[in-house]
């Protein structure tokens, strides 16, 4: 198993509503990803002034899973919609799941 | 439940006998320290070049926990032998886990 997490800060001039027409973007990828084998993600709860504003951390079978929904129709389209344009930095990693 | 989310890039100058030994006290964490519920930590599997290169994802039963993790003598001790000085960048988010 692989998991993938990914942090974003946003531009400043997104809107709470549009995070959280991202939120309930992301919501609807595993039902759209059968890849998908568990789908986490949300705000950045302010407790660290230096914190990241989001996070998505996705677990995957297998490299090629991932690789799936990296280049999935539904998710290039909610990169499309909701990350361009939106986010101001990124940060990532995969990393293999133990047990 | 809180997901508490850390990826890392490291100076030019860590080996990768020291990335080591900061995966073997990170395994060490979860039996020393009883509020952390899962612990999965991992090198970048190198997949992009853009990643950060470690990710650590620990999940608590509520904030005070988490305070209980960060403040806990033993990861302060991990901090102070495997992160600082060898950590160049760091980017974090606490998000509520659903479900």
């Amino acid at each position: 198993m692989i998991r993938h997490v990914v942090l974003f800060t946003f531009v400043d001039t997104v809107t709470s509503a549009q995070v959280d027409a991202l939120a309930a973007a992301l919501d609807s990828l595993p039902g759209e990803i059968p890849e998908i084998v568990t789908y986490r993600h949300g705000r950045d709860l302010g407790l660290s002034e230096t914190n990241f504003e989001y996070a998505v951390t996705a677990d995957f079978a297998s490299e090629e899973d991932l690789a799936i929904y990296r280049s999935h129709p539904v998710h290039l389209r909610l990169i499309a919609d909701h990350i361009e344009g939106n986010v101001a930095d990124r940060a990532a990693v995969q990393f293999p799941l133990v047990d």
